[in-house]
């Protein structure tokens, strides 16, 4: 009988963390889909109009590593009236090589995150001045506070400044971040007090319209926006996606359907045909990234199968080195 | 934290079985999907060309049941050589409320077997004569040997008759179905020794090309054909398809890309736009049934999300009665 191993988010939460395995294992997934033979079937959606909810399910397969992922991502917009998350949702790792389930990973989003702040690591890695210093944080979330933490990963971050509409939410993480990080993180007044100045500006919201204007950016910024998972949600003024010296996607296919680069086509900025580079094509050296010091640079990130079946591998090596989760004989 | 139950396959078989329960559920899941704003979205389906693999994940949500399932089920061709089954998968019962996973069903396909042949039974409930005393199953393997069981739930069957290309696989299943059915199971000697005769034939192999011929058919019989699940298999003689008295179809969508309808449209026999009637709507008597004694009916199942909501929210409400499975705080 097959063997499979269940994994809570509390097991979970011992064994993975936001670090440079997390970001070392999606800058390969990344590479991986820039380079091989992946396969990102289109997502599978079923909609629940009657309780305001959606299910999405996606897979992706990268040749070379031995397991890949299905994700169940659940929302359910009516749920916090009955004390629930609205979003939550797990997932399954099976056996590239002979499709047997090996693990079921009940992270209630928890890997989701960790995966989605690895991406924002692996684009500054790639795009931002080696010596920025200077982050700003546009949203004060569960992503807000771990954007920033990946880019200590990877940059000499010395200084932080985060906005939210919510100005105690902005506080209140600013206190704890500066803590936790043990840099300077201070509460910025307007989200343009928080991107002057800033080396990095990373924005984390689900806002509908741009929170990001064109004139307030400088020379040698980088850009990551990773707040738009869906059609709707707006971050970035259009004109900066035309505007800047380099635009990268990490799915120029996902982005151009519900990224930053929508909102670009759909104002006329830019045809639907116009090509741009990826993450990975960058991280493969196959497309350039930043030219030179005073270039504008934009990651746009909207989520891929690939980082889910990167940071599930990765939970699945982890659990197995350190025997964490229950088995079961299914 | 919410509470997610583990159900093995060994929990399964104690609490599931292909009864009139699991019958009653998935003619009411019929029913449903001719009745009720059913959401069944196309397939998600990942290939991994590279170990002759497949995942297919279906899901469907019914209004008026509380739970939907999510299926995995991966296809691994070169598995046998490792010692491990080709097919395998679980299901996945998420809350239609709140979308929260309420249990993981380990069933390595068992759920899938039953909910088949449940849909067998309700074909015949609905269009086989009720007198119905003869079967004839062409196939010996799982699904042949449910499909009898399935027919004695709703018919009064006293005899039957096995046919495979394996004689010896035939002669131990009519054997040890004699002994569990308490009927007399003969091993034919040939598809037409089989068919000729019977009340009602059910095809259940992954045949390619054609196994039961239209000429062999008298008249009031009933025919199931469920082995084809996919473009290139085909059990029934293309003119059964016109020919019958009355064609219906689990799903005509689904029939008209994977079933018997399929090679009958290829055949040129009947066009893709022809409507046809679906069991549901039978079920529900918004369709006709069998119009008289003498007619030659046959259904045609592909299979359907429906069936495996209601299997699989029949199993959760069993394991919930009898304090089955393993919890887990997610």
């Amino acid at each position: 009988m097959p063997r499979v191993t269940i994994l809570t988010e509390a097991d979970l939460r011992k064994i993975v963390s936001l670090d440079l395995d997390a970001v070392a294992c999606v800058e390969t997934a990344f590479e991986a889909l820039a380079t091989k033979a992946v396969a990102m079937p289109p997502i599978l959606r079923l909609d629940i109009p009657e309780h305001r909810g959606e299910v999405d399910v996606k897979t992706a397969y990268v040749p070379g590593i031995d397991g890949f992922a299905i994700k169940i991502s659940p929302g359910f917009f009516d749920n916090p009236r009955l004390g629930l998350p609205s979003v939550n949702g797990m997932m399954i790792l099976l056996s590239s090589t002979t499709g047997m389930v090996e693990a079921l990973l009940l992270d209630n989003g928890y890997l989701t995150d960790v995966r989605t702040a690895a991406a924002g690591a692996v684009a500054a890695k790639h795009l931002s001045r080696p010596e920025s210093g200077i982050a700003g944080i546009l949203g004060a979330g569960v992503q807000a506070r771990l954007q920033l933490k990946a880019l200590t990963l990877v940059r000499p971050i010395s200084e932080a400044r985060i906005w939210a509409r919510d100005n105690d939410k902005s506080r209140l993480a600013a206190r704890e971040l500066s803590e936790e990080l043990g840099i300077a993180v201070t509460a910025g007044r307007s989200p343009e007090d928080v991107v002057r100045g800033a080396d990095i500006v990373v924005t984390t919201t689900p806002s509908p319209k741009p929170i990001l204007h064109r004139d307030w950016l400088e020379p040698g910024q980088h850009i990551t926006a990773m707040g738009s998972d869906a059609e709707h949600k707006n971050e970035l003024d259009p004109a900066i996606v035309t505007g800047a010296d380099l635009y990268v996607a990490d799915s120029v296919k996902q982005t151009r359907r519900l990224g930053e680069l929508h909102h670009a086509i759909e104002a006329g900025l830019v045809s639907a045909d116009t090509p741009f580079p990826e993450l990975g094509a960058v991280v493969a050296g196959t497309a350039r990234g930043r030219s030179s010091p005073g270039s504008i640079t934009v990651a746009d990130l909207t989520g891929t199968g690939v980082q889910d079946t990167a940071i599930a591998t990765l939970a699945r090596d982890r659990a197995r080195l350190a025997k964490a989760g229950s088995n079961f004989e299914s």
